[in-house]
């Protein structure tokens, strides 16, 4: 490697200590010296400070002078396996709590009447909540429920209760199958200071349609998770 | 929603009209007039200006005076449902053509030997490539393999071909499982300018662990792709 630019040495060391840092292999706690990263990963001292430098970037880790790199936050894992809600996917990590913004009905736009197969003129109920873990913004979630599962929502617990978990109480019935994509977008200013992120901060953006287990389709989100404070994580087979 | 802030109903607006954009909905063509979306979505002219203004700053559409606004570049569907390379995913959007910017035996960090399941002292396959679509830069990928599968891949063409597609063949067995996970960060200065994208755009980074059927953990990815120009898609089960 030792003719490769600097950049792309230093890149390639960034991942691998992300993967160690969000695998929780340093805690809290503090990473190790310079040196000891030099030997373990057989690269110079210059070469570790810019791998450094750039997990700084990404807000993984702080450096100060004298106390070395230390894990500035914690990265929490979101289960890709099953779908679910954010309380119960992070519920070993702390409280999730969810600031209503918004909760009205509105007379839905055709692409959102469309993907809930509301009828033209049918309202729907629009809510947008701040979600903190431990304190912490995660994520904007803007959410379109068709109005005989949302409407039972204006008297629930929206501030310590999952939207899924009530949905379901409200059917009857469990949740069936979601479609979902994923995308990173940058934040603009207005979401960037809802979520307490710089401007311009890498968002992980979720669109999700979920369906109750009898195939109909009730909540249509779109989701931005602060990048720095969440990682995606499942498994995917072959066949 | 007539009290609410023009920025949080301009992120709504916003965020339906990159559904439809990413579903093709409007093709490569032109948005309909800031006339007719106000209609659709009973807001003023002056918020719909600045839905579409958060969209060109992603980079999805683009606004010229006397001609409206037009979709600036496709965004491709990346599977979430079963494991694919690149190719496999995109055959219908066009050619994927790999640059490799390296390809070299190392001896690997414990980080990658562990997940790798080699002994200490054994030698890896690095290869990092710049992955391109009909000639636009999609991800910028760097692959460790084990020796036994990676070594025959330096008479490989690399160029043309999925690394998976290469492993299935050399190893004899389709792949199994792997494991991943999807992050959103900033582009540094020099992955921006290898990907041909602004310093600081959010990117999707992948970082997956690949098995083969009979459960090896033959090949560790770190992959970045352009937030502007893919989207990954799946589906998720509640039970």
């Amino acid at each position: 490697m030792e003719t490769r630019r600097r950049a792309d040495r230093a890149r390639q060391v960034a991942d691998l200590l992300r993967g160690q840092i969000v695998d929780g292999q340093y805690g809290r706690g503090r990473l190790p010296r310079e040196a000891a990263l030099a030997r373990d990963f057989r690269i110079s001292r210059n070469t570790v400070r810019a791998a450094l430098d750039l997990l700084r970037e990404e807000g993984l880790v702080e450096r100060c002078p004298g106390v070395g790199t230390t894990v500035a936050a914690e990265k929490y894992p979101h289960g890709l396996h099953r779908l679910l809600g954010l309380a119960e996917t992070l519920h070993e990590h702390g409280e999730v709590v969810n600031l209503v913004r918004t909760m009205t009905l509105i007379e839905p736009p055709a692409a959102v009447s469309q993907r809930l197969r509301v009828p033209p003129g049918e309202q729907v109920v629009y809510l947008e909540r701040l979600r903190r873990l431990n304190g912490v913004p995660l994520s904007l979630d803007l959410t379109y429920l068709v109005r005989e599962v949302g409407e039972p929502l204006f008297d629930a617990d929206l501030a310590h209760n999952d939207i899924f978990v009530l949905l379901e109480a409200i059917a009857g019935q469990p949740l069936g199958t979601a479609e979902l994509s994923l995308e990173a977008v940058n934040a603009d200013a207005h979401t960037a200071a809802a979520l307490e992120a710089p401007r311009g901060a890498a968002l992980l953006m979720v669109e999700r349609l979920t369906h109750l287990s009898d195939g109909r389709p009730v909540d249509l989100e779109f989701i931005r998770f602060r990048g720095d404070r969440l990682t995606m994580r499942g498994h995917l087979n072959r066949e």
